[in-house]
């Protein structure tokens, strides 16, 4: 029997959409306007990758799903914090996300700034909160300090430094691999990485799903650039070829879509080879890659 | 014989930056554009007033330095980061920040806002090695806890949203306080209260130390609104009257000098007495409540 995955993302999406709605300060709560900004960006229709990504992390070295569930959401918080500053019109100018107007058109620069500040803040409340409750002394520190760094100017930060700085630009593969490894890979490695070690997996165990996280990140962002190129503003929620207009580097201007799409597919298949050692409970993770793969949004 | 509140500035003071330089990644390595941009703001000359506080909390109950100096760089990179993105054109829209242009007019909109976002990273990756190697598993979490919820919309953040929403309005002096305990206060009462629990201080000690952080710290702001009446760009490093010209709510328009200077020497008489209990240790605290009502920048 083939693995459920349509069932698996909606169960768990369903548990973290709830734990979304119940760590963000409600709409109501003074001072209002951030929440409400940090609420309409947050829970706006998102496949919730990142979190279902920490879930699978820790289920696949037997554990289950409430007891990542915090840091899940902070996966998702710092995710939700980076579109909101990314969309500002000082970095990418975009006005829509996700099929709606992006934070700064509602809400004016100033919130939508404020409002990336705050969420990114709350994550770190919610990691350290989670991390005592699930896990040993060490790993509190060790797990905040791996999301920070994922988060940080040698992870998603970085890359989205160096990705501004090289739009209209000629750029290398290998520099075209540091952007995407950094703006993207390396929270959905981090992800996966802290679901397991949150539980108490072993550092073998943690190794090889870190290395499959890593994986697949890289595969994520070449099928986001594939799909810039050949998707339509409803299954993306963004305007086609954003990025072309922009300038920005992607793998298909670099490589050509056939290439690109023969190095998604070579990833995903690195991705579920480094997972075997895990076994079945990584099942969910083998899914999620072959999702990632096929996706059309 | 008389606590030498100079010398112990002094000495703090230089641990501190001979921290700061070793914690902020080096402006040579990739990417380097957001790396200058963190290392400018954040070791432009500056009092260390909150990184010496939470020295200050160890040291009054009697740890030392060294133990508190990861989490004292924190507060500090904190500090830096809500400066950088409170002075963006979307925001206070100021060109001049202790004497030096503010970061976006040297580095970009673009570059300061991630700036801020990698130094609000760097500081909990910080604040969870040091209350790692300093502390017990449950303090971990705590400290990470707190000085996330003195950054976030209930502290820092929730501050500088009133404040951004009452420009132009007339307030309540309860308004006022809002903002001021929450853009200021919260900070400053946090940098006290993890100095003291990171090295183990008793709850009562704790305590203790939080409300004389809070009164400080509202005595600080106040402190600071007077000054930008009454002070000159050489002392302040900005220019004297722009609160005024921002229509900023501030204590001097709401209640008048007098009863400012008034009200800021009470807090600061408030501080020393709940000091009491802690004895010699807190001298320096007392000296440095001092030396914020006195102060002349």
């Amino acid at each position: 029997m083939s693995f459920d995955l349509k069932a698996y993302m909606d169960t768990r999406k369903a548990l973290v959409d709830a734990a979304l709605d119940r760590v963000l300060p409600p709409e109501t709560t003074a001072p209002t306007t951030v929440h409400q900004a940090m609420r309409y960006s947050v829970l706006a229709p998102g496949k919730r990758l990142r979190p279902i990504l920490v879930i699978a992390g820790a289920e696949a070295v037997g554990a289950c799903a409430d007891t990542v569930l915090d840091t899940a959401c902070a996966l998702e918080l710092i995710h939700a914090y980076s579109l909101i500053h990314d969309d500002l019109p000082a970095m990418d100018d975009d006005d829509y996300r996700r099929g709606r107007l992006t934070n700064h058109k509602v809400f004016g620069e100033a919130m939508a700034i404020l409002a990336g500040d705050a969420l990114l803040t709350l994550a770190f409340r919610l990691v350290a909160a989670n991390a005592a409750a699930a896990a040993e002394p060490a790993v509190v520190a060790r797990v905040v300090g791996e999301i920070a760094d994922a988060a940080g100017t040698d992870g998603m930060v970085g890359g989205q430094v160096v990705d501004i700085e090289s739009e209209g630009k000629a750029i290398s593969a290998e520099m075209l691999d540091y952007i995407h490894l950094r703006k993207t890979a390396a929270l959905i490695r981090a992800s996966l990485r802290v679901g397991a070690l949150l539980v108490g997996g072993s550092p073998a165990q943690v190794e090889a799903i870190s290395r499959a996280g890593q994986s697949l990140g890289l595969a994520f962002q070449i099928v986001d650039d594939i799909l810039d190129v050949e998707g339509s503003l409803a299954e993306l929620g963004k305007s086609a070829g954003s990025d072309e207009r922009k300038q920005k580097a992607t793998y298909p201007a670099l490589h050509g879509l056939p290439t690109s799409k023969r190095r998604a597919r070579e990833l995903i298949d690195d991705t579920k080879r480094m997972l075997e050692p895990l076994g079945p409970p990584a099942e969910p993770i083998r899914a999620l890659a072959d999702y990632v793969l096929e996706r059309r949004s």
